[in-house]
């Protein structure tokens, strides 16, 4: 069993059996847990998919999941399904989409709270380079609260290849970098589809895509202590496009 | 040795150094390290100030920090300085203030993101229940970037009380809650001293601080995944207010 076909926490198990967006093999819990609403809900999604559940005593949780987060659940699925870039384009050709582009990004939890606040924000695809930085993981699954199942995972080996794509196909590219010149907020997100590049912590955005970007914007700040956590700046310029769209359409 | 008093990671302990908040005892590095620009620096650092660097067996680090997370070096330090209400509210009483308020938080990645962006937006001070939810511990520390040395910590044994107090001297309460009927970027945040309340992940704030807040506010969505990571909601409402202030005074 590979670290992508499991999840873990109660409401990430809850998310993934609502969404019937996975296949699931098989639900165990502790035979330590107490019973509660959470646990009570799980047993009966179950019951109606057909799913087994099993109480199983903690040891055999904690070898599948070492670190002490399973909170008692773990469940056995089907790995993320990955789209294609094509296929995303094509399937939002006829609506204004938000897309964001994740420039190798490390740090798990980071990642699964950007992938929440995308799905919170009506982002329809995240873009993940298949080499560098994480894929989704059962961390990334629990961090993002099962927001990974409400939103398009578009794996690509080169990035600077999707973003010529999503140029060609009608996208405005932006990237938050804290050396540009334009604040997030002097930017009209309305009626435009558009790619949000956000960089690795330490390094930010690569150089070559940068290059490529028809917008840089910063978060203006106001103390010299210049370090927003990566997933806090991507909430940041999400929720202020949705502002925008929710005033326009207002 | 207690959790309090051990900071880990490369760029946490730089902060500290260069915060000068912190008293140093001992900086443990491990001999397995590469050395590279950052070790340079803190031994550079340690150097200039008089503290003592030592070189360990990469064991050592795992045993005062097992979770694998100390990227090869912890400090022992003195413990973060707690502040308390009056003295903060006597501090600032000439400058406008803002102060977020934690009700409960329990995960510490998260409050050490919303220390971190409150540090970027210009807070003044944290206030945290001293009974429940988490305190300052090392992974808080270090997921804040070394910001819990740029901001008041402020331990409370009553949030009523505390927001009592508050409003006592001048401060109006606002609510981050999502069955408010404002939207938060409705609210003017200029030319005043204010209290933001963030509630625990899954119970949200309670009731008696509720019925306390002069505003509350929630973030619409885009969608129906009605769940922003707490310390996501936090940045959105908080650079919502730093961007007023500086339309304000541009």
């Amino acid at each position: 069993m590979t670290n992508n076909s499991i999840i873990y926490g109660k409401n990430a198990v809850i998310e993934a059996l609502e969404s019937g967006e996975r296949e699931f093999n098989k639900i165990l819990i502790s035979n330590n847990s107490r019973t509660d609403t959470k646990i009570e809900k799980i047993k009966e999604l179950a019951l109606q998919k057909g799913i087994i559940f099993q109480f199983v005593n903690p040891q055999k949780l904690n070898q599948i999941e070492p670190d002490g987060r399973h909170q008692g659940i773990i469940a056995q699925i089907s790995p993320v399904k990955y789209t294609g870039l094509d296929n995303f384009i094509e399937k939002y050709a006829k609506t204004e989409t938000t897309v964001v582009i994740l420039d190798g990004i490390e740090d798990s939890h980071n990642i699964g709270a950007i992938i929440r606040s995308c799905v919170c924000a009506g982002v329809k695809g995240i873009i993940l380079p298949s080499r560098r930085g994480v894929l989704i993981n059962s961390t990334v699954e629990k961090t993002s609260a099962g927001a990974v199942n409400h939103i398009e995972i578009i794996k690509v080996n080169s990035l600077v290849n999707a973003i010529q794509r999503l140029k060609e196909n009608n996208y405005w590219v932006i990237a938050s970098d804290h050396h540009a010149d334009d604040n997030y907020y002097d930017i009209d997100y309305t009626n435009m589809n558009f790619a949000l590049i956000m960089g690795a912590e330490h390094a930010g955005i690569s150089k070559s895509l940068l290059k490529l970007s028809d917008f840089k914007v910063k978060i203006p700040m106001l103390t010299n202590f210049n370090s927003l956590n990566v997933s806090n700046a991507a909430a940041i310029i999400l929720f202020e496009a949705v502002k925008q769209k929710g005033k326009n359409h207002g």
